[in-house]
């Protein structure tokens, strides 16, 4: 599977279907390239339900090579993981995501960190400035940066039979979480991931996405012909809501409920502030 | 390789530890699991070479249901791609960053967009406030979103025989790119990935990444203990850029360069500038 050795693209347009249609619902690509790599990237759920069971020897140090193998901006590498196996610590982090149980049950959860204060170490150990490293700009390649990383440690993880949540509402209380793992300034936990044996009695579903017709666009960006496939997604969310005995309202209800105001984030209307304060200078 | 049929993970500690040495050099981690994913994951490397063939039909749709099956937080799905394969376009985008050259030569340039343009649609058409999505937590939560779908663009273009290479300078120059391909307010691309068939008269060489004693950290961050490794790894840098016939700087002058001054970023000291001109308000 590595570039030297690519999977054929076979043609197994069942399987393919298959998986195109618990992604999208009715309202699919019509024929996509199909090998082991595709149908393992298709089938990802998100799982919260864990047997409490211990991970694996060396399972953490696959996952973070798998994530350090991931491109990083100009090599630079302004991120970092701290792997929390404690039960105590878990149950912190349960409780400030809001009372997320997974993290409590779990084995182990990743903390991914927009670090900057390795950059700070190694230019002040030079005696050299690192104005560069106060921007907004910094940060976003960090967070993005993070995010390719953990995607691979997802991937990984998935290969291995373990199943994985990301879990934003670390953000909810940005303070709290870095002083719980003792963060220096100018780093900060920009989202975790649970990684844990999947509980088989309450197995995760693949949730359904927008149409590719309001996400993919060719050439140019446009906004008003996605109406229509979005409201055609409403109508997959439902079915699927209902498939999962939720409440069938829909996906539009739940974007504006988020949206709605700052009271609406859970906090995370404060994130400026507290990567302020946690030593981000955001310029 | 789905989560219904996880591979073994297999002992083949001479496969294993010849990926760890690529990607680590000398000091590496003793052992992983290893199956063929994690070995997809390790051997990647960013190809900036390309023949200018055309990729295969139904790549881009392949491409963009892998990343859609990414998470997304809370489902928001605040990102969307451009798929950009007009030469004249490509010629563009290869000059607003700085002249990289594979950007006009691939055939395919994806372009990733934090689009907050479309969950402003959906609140306007129901008569609904959206200041919700008016904080920086919504911008950090679309460039996060699109790198763990862009992520898993990459690994399923890696198994596809495709090479890849993301174009962070994009943010070099944001107003221009957004105005080339036609963006609304409250969307901007985060990063570029080209996509295309690698050149192998000019094969990609693996980089070599910080060792896991710098990134990884067990229950708690530690700073200090870092200096040694990172000591260590610009040793190893610098004997893989003397292999690539570059000049043996190590890592730590190009991560000094990189974060000297605010001119050192190329334009990107004006990211939260340019953002906020294209909507994005960061409170």
């Amino acid at each position: 599977m590595a570039l030297d050795d690519p999977q054929a693209a076979v043609t197994d347009a069942s399987s393919a279907d298959d998986a195109l249609a618990a992604r999208y619902g009715a309202d699919r690509p019509g024929a996509i390239l199909w090998n082991d790599t595709v149908a393992h990237l298709l089938a990802h759920r998100t799982v919260r339900a864990y047997r409490a069971d211990p991970l694996p020897k060396d399972t953490i140090e696959t996952l973070v090579a798998a994530a350090q193998s991931a491109a990083s901006s100009s090599n630079l590498q302004l991120w970092s993981v701290v792997a929390v196996t404690d039960a105590g610590k878990r149950s912190r982090l349960a409780e400030f995501a809001g009372g997320q149980k997974h993290i409590a049950r779990a084995p182990l959860i990743l903390l991914w960190i927009a670090d900057l204060a390795r950059a700070k170490l190694v230019a002040d150990d030079a005696g050299e400035p690192a104005e560069g490293f106060e921007f907004l700009e910094s940060f976003t390649v960090a967070a993005i940066d993070a995010g390719l990383a953990a995607q691979n440690a997802v991937i990984a993880a998935e290969s291995l039979g373990l199943g994985t949540v990301y879990i934003g509402a670390l953000r909810n209380r940005p303070e709290d979480v870095a002083a719980l793992i003792e963060l220096p300034p100018r780093a900060a936990v920009v989202f975790g991931l649970v990684v844990g044996w999947p509980d088989e009695t309450a197995p995760a579903a693949i949730k359904p996405r927008l149409p590719q017709a309001a996400v993919l666009h060719r050439e140019v960006y446009r906004l008003e012909t996605q109406r229509e496939p979005v409201a055609a997604y409403d109508e997959t969310a439902r079915g699927f809501q209902v498939s999962q005995g939720q409440d069938a309202v829909g996906w539009r209800a739940l974007l504006l409920n988020r949206g709605r105001s700052a009271a609406s984030l859970n906090g995370r209307d404060r994130l400026k502030q507290a990567l302020r304060g946690l030593g981000f200078a955001l310029r």
